[in-house]
């Protein structure tokens, strides 16, 4: 089926080509020269700058400070954690000479930060009193992946790295989950996803931690996407580096630690969660346009109506709104309709010689069965900052709907098969690492997390019918 | 000579070893463990926070944009570009192994990114529609330098490396000037350094580049920190990247393109510029904590004094003002003093009982004669953002004064060599880079840079009486 340049394939014909297209075709990211890697081009780079902007000041107000780390690590820290290495040494990406010479011990390129970071906590706690230390950093990590996919999976990807260590495991599991809070709260007020916190399985864990916690987003395919995780890594990189403190009675004990993480991932998550067969739909709160305009006139009146459309511009800017004015000659205004719904801008307002005269713009939002709607230009600031609040609202209960009719309590292998089929399954599971591998090879679900908030219940493995595990029923779909 | 283990060795003594130590125990930054990397702490990362935040801003109001482009730059990239390649060639460092195999074409670390960003400019740019593409981007680079130094000289860096590429060479010249000027603007407004704007001579210019500019600025040992620079790059890059767009009459032609960074180097330069033998001095703009607040009262009072401490400090807050309570209960208000004194804290304000009753504190600040003065609680934080503003301004008029009474018109070659002994000399060159060698051995004075707003001038070469060049005077001074 031939398409218009800017169309895309349908999200019901193919979502992996329609994700490939949309994020291409948008000018969010596209494919770098080296294998796996991506170029973020402005308009997504911009949506990550809001996110980052929002996350940035949860993660402050919370007591953390902003550091930085090297990226390049000495391969032999990696080593000093068994599992850590276990974990990541196969995708390890290592500088091996530098200045002409090779190198007598070859760096990594850093694929997470746990060991250098614990290398400085280690110098830097003493007593008790330099603790909780709560430290965060902004920073670029590399991962060689073998299948890689835009803002999904890619060999470097930019993230947030939190990095705390506590004085006993009861502080530092609060910290733990305050921040899987945050990611929470950021998923669902910015991103507009429903994400579902939870625990991972055993099976699961970040390489090195005791426990581990996430927020599991619900693509429109029915898939999940990890979307942040915060470790317990209880005193295994402790141990492994010394990070070790006096206490009050003047005794040496071990730190507990924890690790978080947020990335650019989460922008193909906004792309997975909202978007449709025209393209893109992005939220308000992190779309870099929240409103277009688009000036429509000819010869003598097109110079009134741009100016008609600069003095509107100025007012939604000084209300805080985030718009741009299309005030491009050469192409017609069907062509930027077209191209700013694909883009995803929440709303679209059209000025032309006759609204002007009425005093008023004709507003067109990205999704909704209002069509074009006069509004008055005297209002329009407070009118779009209503309008965008309600969409972005509007964004969070479609989700939320999507995911809840896209998710069953199943009890019997048919029904659990069913809804991995098109959506997630909450199941009683026996906890057992080969009913996972078994689950996973005929469905390709897998456990997404123990969700926090699910009821008390036993009974019986879904699968195997053995003892159910957890004391209560895990969330399994397929995923990214 | 035995030292208090927070005092530091003073500047005239050992300028070197003075900073080594400052930027060490103000807890700043300190030696990573891969060779020549750096680990920025929260109070020096704040300060580069402060910084970029300020760069960022404007940056974006002259009408770039932010993306972000892979570190990871195929080796091939580099040699397209002869004289680029020949320049970075000696620094880079190299993964060749990733994913447990050996790469087919071995990946360089970005020392710097017009190569893939050129690669990137070429897809993007095909009519003089897409004209001025202004990019730029916030990143981490490695450059494997022989002589390291924190801040100052890192094997990575953080940076912002900004990257346009226009129709003709008059408006890459005007980009080049303008972000130029941004760096004076921000260099002097923000970092309060009055850096001098200039020409790099043939010899001194980027690699690849056509013209390169540069703002200067004098550290208290009289030396010269180059702080920010700006390429004009002609057609270089876009020749060797094929970055060519159809003008209007529908013929290609080739873009000019340019690039300028700034880096945590200047962090480095606020500490030389402002620092004394106490220790850090940091302008309020850039400072972590602007005001500190040292509660002084012990037994039923601590309490009473505490809360009026974070009264007014939710005050100062309110006010825009950043400020720290310093509420150690093991420590005496005389090692804080020392403590805030030797990290740079422009305004200390100590609030006892007695204060209290008079509805006063005491402010003492970083620098000048005034001694502890009382100022009334009511009225605090107008007192504080007025002196807050005079500080800043008291440091710029300071560093302007020592820039000027340690730089000297030199005609002769004893009146250069006595003035690049301790700053800085405007002296005529020949503009022969042998000539430039010969004064680099005989002095370590290298030409700074041709200032921009230097007087037309001719005469003779202050080192070998050939004819002068540039028709105006050379910067000329000791570098890092
Ligand atoms: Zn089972
Ligand atoms: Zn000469």
């Amino acid at each position: 089926m031939a398409r218009d340049e800017r169309g895309v394939t349908p999200q019901s014909e193919d979502f992996s080509s329609w994700y490939n297209e949309v994020v291409t075709k948008a000018q969010l990211v596209e494919r770098g020269p080296a294998r796996g890697t991506m170029v973020i081009r402005p308009y997504g780079y911009r949506i990550w700058e809001l996110l980052q902007a929002d996350l940035d000041g949860r993660i402050k107000d919370t007591g953390h400070e902003n550091a930085y780390f090297p990226m390049l690590i000495p391969e032999s820290y990696l080593k000093r954690e068994a599992e850590h290495v276990e974990g990541f040494a196969p995708e390890l990406a290592v500088v091996t000479h530098a200045g002409g010479k090779e190198l007598e011990e070859p760096l990594v390129l850093r694929p997470t930060s746990e060991t250098v970071i614990g290398e400085m906590m280690a110098k830097w706690v003493t007593s008790y009193r330099d603790l909780p230390l709560l430290l965060n950093q902004w920073a670029n990590v590399v991962r060689w992946e073998m299948r890689t996919r835009l803002f999904l999976r890619t060999t470097e990807f930019l993230w947030q790295e939190g990095h705390t260590a506590h004085a006993d495991e009861a502080e530092a599991m609060e910290e733990t989950l305050r921040m899987l809070d945050v990611y929470e709260r950021v998923s669902r007020e910015m991103a507009a996803i429903p994400v579902v916190p939870g625990e991972k399985t055993p099976g699961e864990r970040f390489a090195g931690a005791v426990k581990t916690f996430t927020v599991e987003g619900m693509m429109r395919d029915g898939k999940a996407l990890q979307s942040g995780t915060t470790h317990y890594l209880g005193t295994n990189f402790a141990k492994a580096f010394t990070i070790q403190f006096s206490n009050d009675a003047g005794h040496l004990e071990l730190c507990h630690t924890t690790s978080w993480g947020m990335s650019t991932r989460l922008v193909g998550g906004v792309i997975m969660t909202h978007g449709d067969d025209k393209g893109l739909v992005l939220p308000p709160k992190l779309a870099p346009h929240q409103v277009v305009i688009v000036p429509i006139a000819r010869g003598e009146q097109a110079q009134t109506v741009l100016d008609a459309a600069r003095e509107l511009a100025t007012r939604l800017k000084a209300a805080g709104i985030r718009v741009h004015i299309d005030d491009r000659p050469q192409l017609s205004p069907g062509f930027k309709f077209n191209e700013w719904e694909m883009r995803g801008v929440p709303m679209r307002l059209e000025i032309g010689p006759r609204d002007l005269a009425a005093g008023t713009a004709l507003l067109a939002k990205r999704l909704g069965n209002e069509g074009k709607t006069a509004i008055a230009l005297d209002t329009a600031p407070e009118t779009l900052l209503t309008a965008l609040d309600d969409f972005q609202a509007f964004l969070l209960q479609r989700a939320t709907d999507f995911r809840e009719s896209h998710t069953a309590t199943t009890e019997t292998w048919q029904e659990f098969t069913t809804a991995v089929a098109t959506g997630w399954a909450r199941a009683l599971h026996c906890g057992r690492p080969e009913c996972e591998d078994e689950i996973k090879s005929e469905t390709a679900a897998t456990p997404r997390c123990i969700p926090l908030d699910g009821l008390a219940e036993a009974g019986v493995c879904v699968r195997c019918d053995a003892p159910s595990a957890y004391g209560k029923r895990v969330l399994f779909g397929r995923s990214y």
